[in-house]
C-alpha cells in the first residue's frame, strides 16, 4: 500500500479522525459502501477520501486543500439522487465531501416565517423544527427521512406540494455556500425581496454542486394549515383529468396543495406486488373484475379555518365536478386514517414499480395543458416499436411532471435492456421536445442526463452554462461531468 | 455636423425609420427627451441612437452590429426606473435600445395557467390579458399603466402582492432574450419544474440589462379571487404592527394578499398636500387635533369563495386582533368604492412626498421581525445628527420592505442637500446592515446604488458577480455601470 500523500495527512490532522475517512486507513469498505453506490444502484465509485466536515470552516479548509493539488470534489447529502448526482467516479481519485455532520438548525425567526439550518440536516429534520415553532416548512417528497437540505438545494428538489408553494428555490431566501476557490459566500439573507446584484442564490440552487457547495440556507416558513381533506377521483382520460385540475384550482385556490395522477397500470402493479397498500383504491375498483380506473387523482384540500371547512369545500366542488362529468366516481377520506391511506397509496407506486422489474425511467414535465396530448402520442410511437411494451405512468400532474416508465416486453433478454432503454429513451424525449417540456423534471441531471442534455438543450444556453462554470470554477474540479459534459470528453 | 457612421447608415436601412432614431437625423429632441431623463430626473443623458426593434431577430440585429463596433447599449422599457436604470450616460456614444414597440401578447394558456408576452407589454396591458381569460397576473405596483413587463423582469420588480405571490422572478417561467453577442436564447418554456442545467431565467432577471437583453417572457397566471376584503388599522407601534402581521397571516394564510404600513408623518404630508386622498383616514384621525395615528396598516383579505366571506373572515380576525390589543381601532370597507379610496390613500402618499420637497430615498428590507429594531435606532441615530430632520416611512411591511425616506431640516440651504444625502445614506445603510437587511430591496441598483453596493456587498459575492458578467459580457457593452462598478471607474 502507497504512503498517505502528505496534504491528506494534513488534511487528516486539521480535520481529526472524524473529519476525513480514508479507505483502508481509518475507514474500512463497510463504511465507505453506501456513499460509493447511488440510490438507483446503476453507478458504483471508488474514493480518494471522504471528507466529513464538522463546519463551514473545515468545508472552506477541505476546498482549499483540493483546489491546491487540482482534487476533484463530489459532495454528497444523504445520497438518493436518482440521475447518478453524487458519487465519485471509478478512478479512486476524486474526494468525496459529505455534508452530513452538518446538522445544527441555526434559528428559527418565527415573526419572519423563516428558518435558517445547515445543509446536512435532513428534509424530515427541518420540517420537523418548523413544525416544533407552530410553522410549516413545505417541501416534501419521499426520500424526506435521508434527503439533506443541502442536497434539496443542490437539485432544487421538487416533491408533491409544487403546485402551492414552488419547488425548493422558490422556497429558499438565502444560501451560505464555500466557493471552488474554498472563499465562504455569506448570503444567508432572510429578506423576501434583495435587489442587490445578480441572483447568485437561484444559479447556486439546481447546479448540482458543479459551482460551489452550500453549506447552509435559510428557508421560508408558512402558516400551518389549520385542516385537511383528501379525495381519490376516478377519471376515463387524461384530458378530463386536466380539466378537472383546471377547475379543481379556480376553485380551490391556494388551498389546493397536491393534485397528484396515478394511470391504471401503475395502479395494477401496486395491488399485484404492494396489496397492503392498496386499500385505499378499494371503492373505485370496478365490481365485475376489481380494475383500478384508467387515471385516479389524489388531491389535498387545505383550510385556513378548520379541518371541517377543508372538508365540505373539497366535497361541494367534487359534487360538482362529478355532475359536470369532470370526474366518474371519487371517494373523500372521512378521517385522518383515511387520508394517510391515500398517501400510502400514491407513495408506494415507486415500490411496486422496484418489485415489477426494470424499467425504462422518465421524469418528464409538459405544460399541463399538453399533458394528455404527450401521453397519447408519445405511448402511441412505443407501442408502435415496442407492442408488448408497457407505459407506467403517475407524477405530480398539477405541475405537469409525470414519471413515465417504460416496462420492456416480457420476452425481452435482460442483455437487450441498455439498448431498449436508450431507444425509448430517444422516442420519450423526442415528444417531450415537441411539447416544449424538459428532459428532466425534478431529479436533474446528474451523471445519467448530460450526455442528453448536451444533446437537446438550446445552443445558446448551453453555451452561458458552460462561460458561467468556467468563471466561477476555472479548475473544473466541482462535481465535474455531473450536469455539463467534461469539454473533450 | 459629422456624417453618419457607415454601420449606422446600415442599421437604419435595416430596421427602416420607425425602428432607429437618430437624434438630429430623423428624431428631433422632444422626441428622444422622454428617453433621456429618468423617472426622478436625477440623470440626463445623451444618446447616439435609439433603437426601436419590432421584433427579437431585430434586437439580435442590434445587438451584433453593436457589438461588432464596440457600442455600449443600455435597454430601455418604460423607462419608469428609480435608481438610472435606464438611461445612457452623457457622453452621445451608447446606443438606447427601447423595447416598447414589442407588445405582442403571443400566447395565454388557461389550463396551464401561464401567459407569454413580449418585452415592450406594459404591466396593465399583462394583467388585463391574464383577466380577459378570466386569470390573474398578480405583479402590481404604482407605474403598472407605463412600465414594461420586460423592465419588471430585468429589475426582479416586487410590489404590493409580493407576500402572497412572489416578485417578477417567482412570477416568470422562461425567457427569450439576446445574449451580448446577439444570440438569441430560446428559453420560453412555461413549465413549473424544470431541473435541466443552471437558472439562466433567474439569473438574467434582476441583472437589470448587463447581462443580455429580455425579449419576452412566459409568466405564471393565478386563479381569481372571488372577492376582496380591505382594512385599515391604527397601531401605537411598530412592534405592535409586526406581531400584527404574524397574527394575520398564521390566520389569513393565502388570503391575505398585501400588508402595507404607513407612518404618522407620511399620512400627514399626504393629508396636507393630497388632501382629497386622505378621505379614507378620517375614522381613524384623533377627533380632538385630527392627527393620524403613529402607523396605520392597509391589509387586504381575499376568498376563494366570495366577497363576503373575505369580508367576514377579516371582520372576525380584526376582532379577535382588536379585543387582544394588536390593534387600536380598525375601519373595514363596506363596498368596492371604500376599498379603492383605502389604496387611493396608500398610493398617493409618494405623490405627496413629492409636493413636499427632496427627501433622501431608500428602499431597504430588514426581516420583519427587525423592522421595529430597525426604525427605532436609525431613526434615533439620525436625529442625534439632524435634530430637525424628519422620517417619512411607508412601505410593504409584509415583505420588511420599508421606503424609509429622511427630510432635511426646512432650514438646510439646497446646496447641502447632496452632503446630507450621502451622510443619511451612511447612516441608514449601516443600520441595515446591521440587521441583516438590504439597501435594495425592489428598485434595484442602476447607477444611484453601484458604489453603495461595491462597498457594502459581501465580497465573496461580489467576485462572483464580476466573473459571471466577464464570462457573459467579455466587452462590457451591457448596460455599463449599472448594478457592477465598471472595472478602473
Amino acid at each position: 500500500m502507497s504512503p498517505l500523500p502528505q496534504w491528506l495527512a494534513d488534511l487528516a490532522q486539521s480535520l481529526g479522525p472524524a473529519g476525513l475517512w480514508i479507505p483502508g486507513v481509518n475507514a474500512d469498505e463497510a463504511q465507505m459502501q453506501p456513499h460509493l453506490v447511488d440510490w438507483r444502484q446503476r453507478y458504483v465509485g471508488r474514493a480518494l477520501a471522504m471528507a466529513r466536515p464538522a463546519n463551514t470552516e473545515q468545508v472552506a479548509h477541505v476546498v482549499r486543500a483540493c483546489a491546491a493539488q487540482g482534487v476533484c470534489i463530489v459532495p454528497q447529502g444523504g445520497n438518493t439522487s436518482l440521475v447518478g448526482g453524487s458519487v465519485p467516479d471509478g478512478s479512486g481519485q476524486q474526494l468525496l465531501l459529505n455534508l452530513q455532520r452538518m446538522q445544527s438548525i441555526r434559528h428559527i425567526d418565527a415573526d419572519n416565517f423563516s428558518l435558517t439550518a445547515e445543509a446536512g440536516c435532513t428534509l424530515a429534520a427541518v420540517q420537523n423544527a418548523a413544525a416544533s415553532a407552530g410553522l410549516l416548512f413545505p417541501l416534501s417528497l419521499a426520500s424526506e427521512g435521508s434527503c439533506t437540505l443541502g442536497g434539496n438545494l443542490a437539485t432544487n428538489a421538487g416533491g408533491t406540494q409544487v403546485l402551492r408553494y414552488g419547488t425548493a428555490r422558490e422556497l429558499c431566501l438565502g444560501l451560505e455556500a464555500v466557493t471552488p476557490q474554498g472563499n465562504v459566500w455569506h448570503g444567508l439573507s432572510s429578506l423576501r425581496k434583495d435587489n442587490t446584484g445578480y441572483a447568485l442564490k437561484d444559479l447556486l440552487i439546481g447546479s448540482e454542486g458543479t459551482l460551489g457547495i452550500i453549506t447552509a440556507a435559510s428557508v421560508k416558513l408558512y402558516p400551518q394549515p389549520k385542516g385537511q381533506a383528501c379525495a381519490l377521483v376516478a377519471c376515463t382520460s387524461l384530458n378530463q383529468s386536466v380539466k378537472l385540475l383546471s377547475q379543481a384550482r379556480h376553485a380551490l385556490n391556494a388551498g389546493l396543495v397536491a393534485f397528484e395522477v396515478m394511470g391504471g397500470l401503475s395502479l395494477q402493479l401496486l395491488m399485484r406486488h404492494v396489496p397492503q397498500a392498496g386499500a385505499a383504491l378499494s371503492p373505485l375498483l370496478d365490481p365485475s373484475n376489481h380494475a383500478p380506473p384508467p387515471w385516479v387523482i389524489l388531491l389535498e384540500n387545505t383550510s385556513t379555518s378548520s379541518h371541517e371547512q377543508a372538508q365540505a369545500q373539497l366535497q361541494q366542488w367534487l359534487t360538482s365536478a362529478l355532475s359536470e362529468g369532470l370526474a366518474d366516481n371519487a371517494v373523500l377520506a372521512n378521517n385522518q386514517a383515511q387520508q394517510q391511506a391515500m398517501w400510502h397509496l400514491r407513495e408506494s407506486i415507486p415500490t411496486a414499480e422496484r418489485l415489477a422489474g426494470r424499467m425504462a425511467k422518465h421524469d418528464i414535465a409538459v405544460p399541463t395543458s399538453a399533458v394528455a396530448q404527450f401521453v397519447g402520442a408519445c405511448s402511441t410511437a412505443l407501442g408502435q416499436q415496442w407492442p408488448q411494451a408497457q407505459v407506467v405512468c403517475f407524477g405530480h400532474l398539477g405541475d405537469g411532471n409525470l414519471h413515465y416508465n417504460v416496462q420492456p416486453p416480457t420476452s425481452m433478454p435482460t442483455t437487450d435492456f441498455d439498448a431498449f432503454e436508450q431507444a425509448v429513451n430517444a422516442v420519450v424525449f423526442d415528444h417531450v421536445k415537441q411539447l416544449a417540456g424538459t428532459l428532466s423534471a425534478e431529479h436533474g441531471i446528474g451523471a445519467l442526463r448530460a450526455a442528453e442534455m448536451a444533446q437537446r438543450k438550446d445552443p445558446t444556453a448551453l453555451a452561458m452554462m458552460h462561460a458561467i462554470k468556467q468563471a466561477l470554477d476555472p479548475q473544473g474540479l466541482m462535481n465535474p461531468g455531473r450536469v455539463l459534459q467534461v469539454s473533450g470528453s
